[in-house]
C-alpha cells in the first residue's frame, strides 16, 4: 500500500461482526496495483448504530464509499439517496458510493460476483437446476443473478415462506418463464446454494438439510470465513463438489473498483 | 505498515482543510515500528458537520479515537463524555479516545508537544520572556504549556482583547505569579510563536507586524503545511531563528500514540 496522507480518499466496510471480512486485503491490493491514493478500513457498526454512522460517513468530505455486509444490506437502501434499478428490486445494496456533494449511490454486487465467482471455477450456472438456502439480501441477489444468468428452473428455501413468495413475486417481473418452487430439499438439484449466514458461526445449525446431497452435486457457499464451513464439509463427505464462498468477493472486486470510483 | 485486515483498529484526524495533515504518516509509521494492528485515515469534516460525524464514530466498534485540529479543537469539547483537567481548562482538545464502551475521552497535548519539540531543537523555554499570537484553542494550550515550562514573562496578541483577558484568568488559576500582557508587538520577546492558522492558506495576512522582529530573537510556528510559512520567511529576512511547525508533531507523535492506547 502507498502511504496514507491527507490526500488519501478513504473507503470502508460496514459489517457486524467485522473480523473476518476480506473486502479491506482484497480492495487495498487492487488499489495499490491500481496505483489508486486510498485506503479501505473495517467499520464494526451494530445494526441499532447504521443511521447514525452513515449520517457520520455522508458528512465526511475524503469518504469516498463502503462495502456492506451482514446484517446491514438490506437495511441501508432507505438511508441512500439512490439505488440502481437492480439493487432496488432486490432489496438490497453491497456498495454505496459518495458522490463529491455527499449523495450516496447503492448498487447490489453480491449476485454478479457469485455468478462470476462461479464461471471463474468452471462452472457455468446456464441451464443448471438451481436451489437456494435464504431469501434475505444476499440470496435476493443472487436468485436474480442466476435468472439472469439462465439457469432452467430455482428453488428457494426459506424458514418464512411468505419472504420465498415475496421474492419471487419480483422475480417474475424481470424473468416471467423461469419455473419457481418453494421446498425445504435440495434433492435433485445440479447446484446447491447457501445464502443465509448460518455457517459463519460455530454453533449455527446447518441451512438445509443434508439428507437431500448426493453425488454429482455442486454444493456452493458465501460465507468466507470459514473457509469449510460445516455445510461444505457435509457435502464433501457426502460426494458433492464444493465452491467456497471467496471466489464470490474475488469475482466482484473488480466490480466493487470500478462502481467505488478507485481510479488514480 | 502491516496489512489491514478485519482485525485492525481504526483511528482518524479531523480537519477542515484536511490535505496538509501529517500525523497519518507519523502514526502509521509509529504503529508499524511498535507492531500495532491499527491505521489512521484523515477525515475530511466541515466544522458543521463535526456533530453528526463525531456521533458516527462514537457508534464505531472498531473506531480507537481521533487526533484533532483546525476548526475543531474547541468545537469539539462539548460533544465529548469527558476531558481532562487540563483540556477543560484549555477549552480544547486534540487527541479523542474511544473507550470500548463507546464513551469518548478528550486530552489536549498540543502544548506539551510544542515545548517538547523546542527543547528537541535545542531551545529551552524556562525564564524566556514569550509572545504568542493567538487565543484559539491551540494557543491556549501553548500558553498552558509554556506557564509550566517556566517561561519569565508572556505577551498575547489577539484581535478580540476580551479572548486574551479569558485566557489569562484561567491561566492565573494555574500560574498566579507568571507576569502576563496583551499587546500586539513582539519587539523584545526572546520566543515568538504564532499559534493562529494565519499562514495556512497562500493569501493570509500575517499574524504580527514583522516590524517588531530582529535578530536574537526565536520565531516559532504550529502551521506544518507550508513548513517555511510567510511568517518564518518574514523572520528570517530579519535575522531571526525560526522554528517550524513539524517539530511540536513530532514532540507529540508519542504522547498522542500512548493516549489512543496505540498498543500490540
Amino acid at each position: 500500500m502507498t502511504e496514507i496522507t491527507g490526500r488519501t480518499r478513504v473507503f470502508a466496510i460496514l459489517a457486524d461482526p467485522i473480523a473476518q471480512v476480506k473486502a479491506p486485503q482484497g480492495l487495498n491490493r487492487l488499489m495499490a496495483e491500481r496505483g489508486v491514493d486510498g485506503v479501505m478500513v473495517p467499520l464494526h457498526v451494530a445494526a441499532a448504530d447504521l443511521p447514525t454512522v452513515v449520517a457520520g460517513l455522508r458528512a465526511t468530505q475524503s469518504f469516498g464509499g463502503a462495502i456492506v455486509t451482514v446484517p446491514h444490506k438490506t437495511a441501508i437502501v432507505p438511508l441512500l439517496d439512490a439505488v440502481s434499478d437492480a439493487a432496488r428490486l432486490v432489496g438490497a445494496v453491497n456498495a454505496v458510493r459518495r458522490e463529491p456533494d455527499g449523495r450516496l449511490v447503492g448498487e447490489i454486487l453480491d449476485g454478479a460476483g457469485f455468478v462470476a465467482g462461479l464461471r471463474a471455477a468452471g462452472h457455468d450456472p446456464r441451464g443448471a437446476s438451481a436451489y437456494l438456502a435464504g431469501a434475505g439480501g444476499a440470496a435476493n441477489a443472487i436468485a436474480f443473478a442466476l435468472a439472469e444468468a439462465g439457469v432452467g428452473r430455482l428453488t428457494v428455501h426459506n424458514r418464512t415462506p411468505a419472504r420465498v413468495e415475496d421474492l419471487f413475486a419480483r422475480l417474475r417481473r424481470l424473468h416471467p418463464a423461469l419455473p419457481l418452487a418453494s421446498a425445504a430439499d435440495p434433492a435433485g438439484h445440479d447446484l446447491v446454494v447457501n445464502a443465509t449466514s448460518l455457517g459463519l458461526r460455530p454453533d449455527d445449525p446447518l441451512p438445509l438439510d443434508p439428507a437431500g446431497l448426493a453425488a454429482g452435486q455442486l454444493v456452493a457457499e458465501i460465507i468466507m470465513q470459514p473457509a469449510k464451513t460445516p455445510l461444505l464439509a457435509a457435502a464433501a463427505a457426502r460426494g458433492c463438489r464444493t465452491h467456497p464462498g471467496l471466489p464470490m468477493l474475488e469475482g466482484q472486486l473488480a466490480l466493487m473498483a470500478d462502481f467505488l470510483r478507485m481510479r488514480p
